[in-house]
């Protein structure tokens, strides 16, 4: 009886389950269109209008993507596969089972993405994979290629998690109680899929042969990579929050009298007459001469850069202007104005050309656009509405594209590029010179994340704020390290000379960042044309062997209950440029480990041999020094100590050295620093060589770039480091 | 010139945004209609045909409903808004400005919800708001009513922030560089919004007075609380993962040679053959004679709760019968059947009767439903595909409510009534008699979980694994205060009696606990009779005081840099029934504070005044008590100390502790302790008074229930503990 009503009941669900599959949504295989060699593209569904790529204004770099070399796509014939699935869209890409991936946003604690699941949704971080401010949709495979999806979406990914019961081969079945090591809590899928909860996308897959190659053509894609100019690679101090013009020029003359080199002061919320929300109009009891306040910043060569956050104050006289492009939802009672919208952006990108930057263009350097991030208790709910009818996920996505997009073509109209800050940015920002920054502070994280903007995109680099004497030190040496050079004193009476026993190594630090000067300038024009990151993390880096993860981890019920396996990774170390290799120490530890890429590695300082690769080293350098180390071969052209940016008249020193036992040469990058001149033939790269001559030792040669201008050197002096 | 081409091109804007507004969607009033005596609904769109109340197979509690005091809806006409919004649904309801919110599912840090945004999503807490085990979407108003979003939805909410632009009443606009301490980090709105991501949505509106009474309809309307067997009020000793049946009888004679009591054996994965994924197969080594495992189990008074995760091994002979209802994703490398089909459950019951429960019913007490919360990168993907058509997401947010469901409905096939462990549950679960646990330890927020609960209609326990001494000792008073009282050695070899320092203490908390098994069983029924939560938050408790948010914070850069104050919550305290106030101390603390609500309160233990509130006392208990406290007037019935909890066949005597100085009374609950029997009249309400007689002695009355059976005490002492 039972048997037979079970057969029954069985048949019945089966015709059940038949009618509900043919309902089921079914695979495509997307159509693949190469709209750039080594770019593939293809769209599913329909797309939005508002994406990541398009609140960008990105337009690709074609030059740059042409000169790279041929790359075939990096998948078989019906790999991928794409699913409409009630008004979304589901994507699976193909992942071998020893295949690794990066990228997927700026992530602070771990560099691999493998064995995640997350949601990529702009927002302040705070401990959640994905919830960050730059959650790029953009993933890097350690076999030599990349995926973005051009979403402005909250858009899932899991990678190489969910099996899938019709995966042709599947992880072994193990008995968790009698398993020990052979279970993984972690079972491992064939795929990388992914959810955008719109109903279609433009997927683009950019191809190798290496990781570093699909990154530069993503970088390409958007634009290529931002160029700063080159005071934004000096020194910036922020000013506490309530400074006014005397309080911030006495700032600037004490680090003028303390030989600390300083290109940007930031002024903090206090330059509005109204902040949270925000005026926009200089306050007069505390500027009451903005102009004469920023002529005479220029005069002592500071350029200012203007603390904001988009949130438009009932109290300012651009409210009203600006109040027919509001939102539904205030953020900190002011409102948000939907900046999809040209005409919004016109509006305020005039008012702020009026009221600042055509005060004195060569003086206002910029803007930091603050929290345009999150929380989500602050900035605008997912159900408000906007007038251009684009979802409030849409704006939450690219707000922060939207305003840099603004500010930079702001700053054109005098022909002046700028260099800022931004709390909350997304994918097709590469080309945008905004660095980003938030309220956190725990050293390993910020260093972490330096790492991963190489794989998005994005420029990030952690600041000094307040703290003992080494810790502010060691900070201070690897913000000097990173894209932008910053302390922070909007919340506290701290400066960089309040530890008088440490005041001497800050100085160094900086005036040995101001010495790096054409280093730094030259991988950021790298950035521009070839779409190579400025900073690099260590699995991009030729050479690199990454760690493999450790065996399965101790169980502990509460630590550990699915003893899951340590990875080790070298997320506390990353390249900038070609040739440097930085180690950053944290705040009270004496010594560190190193991983070597493959070749031999000598010290900056002294040009002794470090190690040969790929091996792991440990450092203990002194207090004053970050460890740093330099490629076999490589060229560092350096300047003299000086306490700002060079002007575009000005003809420096340089100096170039040649690190190791290898012959190596460099192109060094010159412009006037400022302008956009450079787009129309004012710039040019020079060949610097050094080879052994007859007699074996080492010459150096400078080769001028035949249709260059732009060259400001005067007399070039090598030094040959290694003995 | 500027002027006019402004003017133009202002008009040609809002030429747009008209066009676009008139695109946009508009507010409508939902319907509501008064669907039990103080129970409002309304139905917006079409709504899911899977919901929570579905899942649960909710049905409500009518006579409950209809004793309770008549309540009017607690909206002005037209103040609850509903707009359907591209595929979703947002809600407004009002907000005053000093209301405060509770509920939205179980938190782990905080009581009040207001100032928050969160999205009510299953999953293993881990320290977002909104991800966790019971994420139900109901939220309790201190101005006396409740409000149910019954979708199987992630829904997100915004309680009291997001202010519209739109809003009759918006905070003041305080410029936040000048106004000190006037400006607010969180302007706080004037609404509740929530936005459903589904067509359509049914909402449920549950009246007052009190906050207490919402709570208590809305449980009603889920079908009343759970009403566990009593001996599920006992203690609960769960076994290391590998143990077999002759080592799990040893632990079982090790507690009754101790004389610690002992009502519930946990067997771990280790009783499958396969685990992670499942078998639900005994092992043969471990279990080579289930039957007669059980047998002698139920011989020495205890029962076994047998634990699983749902994810079916493909070693298993279930695993065929499952499998055509299952999910396109594995969970362990196990099959996810969808248990949103009946037959489907069918085929899982059917087979754990046959391979467990059938084999002894009064010996197998219930299982723990272990891993139907998450993490996402275990869980099924949200693209995940399940052949009743339902979304991955509906069933991520109900799994362990159809679990539950079919388990409550298995045990009734012998007319038994069980007691479990759940991991993931959510709205709709009010009579499952399932108790969440989970991985964390962090003292602080096992409490406050305990006092969450209260709002959400579910059962939470803490639990006690290893630690130094007194570490156990107070988790052991804790969890003995807890609704389930229970020690978890899956993966530790520590016992309750490895310190043996604590030895004794510990006994003596676990023999207090089941001395106030007649306290335990009243209060459950109250649950299931009245809707009433066995634990109850201070905010729910009459006349209790909350305090107020204390002012601005502190700014600090790093650690408050909105300079937000301090919220001051009495989230580590609640009350276990109507008469007894329980305020944990946490391991290495000596002293805590606890808040009093208004009238007298008295030690448990010597009857003596402690404190008259509302006010806040400080206490310095012994290592080997727990803070306990007495309402004034309140009978607190107890029986003598014993081992495992009585069985239907033993008549009891019943000492009933009068405390304070006023006269009081209580009905007493009794039944048989372990069948469905008392839904047919086979229970009683016994009621018990104490008074002053003619010489201002305190004597006490018992009145019995005149249709009531199942009074099972003989021998009533009174004890008058206030001199």
């Amino acid at each position: 009886m039972r048997a037979a009503s079970a057969t029954c009941a069985a048949a019945a669900v089966l015709v059940l389950v038949a009618a509900a599959a043919a309902a089921q949504p079914s695979d495509v295989e997307p159509a693949w269109r190469e709209v750039a060699p080594g770019v593939w593209k293809a769209t599913i569904g329909t797309p939005d209008s508002l994406t990541l790529l398009s609140a960008a204004a990105a337009r690709p770099k074609s030059e740059g993507l042409r000169t790279m070399a041929p790359s075939t796509f990096p998948f078989a014939e019906g790999a991928v596969r794409a699913r409409p699935q009630k008004g979304k869209i589901a994507l699976r890409f193909p992942l071998g089972s020893d295949e690794e991936v990066y990228g997927l946003g700026v992530d602070f604690r771990s560099l691999r993405r493998t064995g995640s699941a997350l949601r990529l949704h702009v927002d302040h971080w705070g401990g959640r994979p994905g919830r960050t401010h730059a959650p790029v949709p953009f993933y890097v495979s350690d076999r030599g290629y990349g995926v973005l999806v051009d979403a402005a979406r909250y858009v899932d990914f899991w990678v190489g998690v969910g099996v899938r019961l019709a995966a042709e081969e599947k992880p072994p079945v193990i008995d968790r109680t009698t398993g020990g090591a052979a279970w993984s809590s972690r079972p491992r899928s064939d795929s990388v899929e992914a959810l955008v909860p719109a109903p279609g996308v433009e997927v683009y897959v950019f191809g190798g042969p290496t990781a570093m190659d699909a990154v530069r053509r993503y970088n390409l894609w958007c634009g290529g990579g931002a160029l700063p100019p080159k005071w934004g690679l000096g020194f910036m101090a922020r000013t506490p929050t309530a400074y006014g013009a005397r309080e911030a020029l006495g700032e600037v003359a004490e680090f003028r009298r303390r030989g600390i080199p300083l290109d940007m002061l930031g002024l903090e919320p206090g330059w509005h007459d109204h902040a949270y929300p925000c005026s926009f109009d200089w306050d007069e009891k505390r500027f009451p001469d903005p102009a004469g306040f920023l002529a005479e910043l220029r005069s002592r060569h500071v350029r200012a850069n203007l603390w904001f956050n988009p949130y438009v104050s009932p109290t300012a006289p651009l409210y009203e202007r600006l109040l027919p492009y509001a939102g539904s939802h205030l953020v900190w009672n002011g409102i948000v104005p939907d900046y999809t919208i040209p005409e919004a952006r016109k509006v305020f990108a005039d008012h702020l050309w009026d009221e600042v930057v055509s005060l004195e263009p060569a003086a206002v350097g910029g803007f930091k656009i603050d929290e345009v991030d999150g929380y989500d208790h602050w900035l605008w709910p997912d159900l408000a509405v906007f007038p251009s009818g684009h979802d409030a996920e849409q704006l939450r996505q690219t707000y922060g594209l939207l305003l840099q997009r603004l500010l930079v073509d702001l700053h054109r109209r005098a022909n002046r590029r700028t260099l800022g800050q931004v709390r909350g940015t997304n994918g097709g920002a590469s080309r945008f010179p905004f660095v980003i920054y938030n309220d956190n502070y725990a050293f390993d994280e910020y260093v972490t994340a330096v790492a991963n903007s190489s794989f998005a995109g994005v420029l990030w680099s952690p600041e000094v704020r307040s703290g003992d004497g080494e810790d502010m030190l060691r900070r201070v040496q690897t913000v000097c390290f990173s894209p932008l050079a910053l302390f922070n004193g909007w919340a506290t009476a701290t400066k960089l000379w309040t530890h008088a026993e440490v005041e001497g190594d800050i100085r160094a630090a900086i005036l040995l960042r101001m010495r790096l000067l054409p280093y730094w300038y030259t991988t950021f024009a790298q950035y521009h044309d070839e779409g190579t990151p400025v900073v690099r993390a260590m699995p991009l880096v030729a050479g690199f062997e990454a760690e493999a993860a450790a065996a399965a981890g101790r169980l502990d019920a509460t630590a550990n209950p699915y003893a899951a396996g340590r990875v080790v990774e070298a997320k506390d170390q990353y390249m900038v440029g070609d040739s440097l290799l930085v180690a950053p120490i944290a705040p009270g530890e004496r010594a560190r480990r190193v991983a070597l890429p493959a070749g031999k590695w000598f010290d900056f300082h002294t040009g002794g041999l470090v190690g040969e690769g790929p091996t792991v080293v440990e450092l203990e350098p002194p207090l004053s020094r970050i460890p740093l180390l330099v490629k076999d071969g490589a060229l560092v052209p350096l300047v003299e100590e000086r306490q700002w940016a060079p002007g575009p008249d000005e003809v420096l020193a340089l100096e170039v050295r040649h690190y190791g036992e290898r012959p190596g040469a460099m192109r060094l990058y010159d412009d006037d620093g400022e302008t956009f001149d450079y787009e129309t033939g004012e710039r040019s790269w020079t060949r610097l060589a050094v080879d052994r001559d007859e007699r074996g030792s080492w010459r150096g040669t400078v080769t001028p770039d035949p249709s260059g201008e732009g060259w400001r050197y005067g007399d070039v002096r090598w030094r040959f480091m290694t003995p």
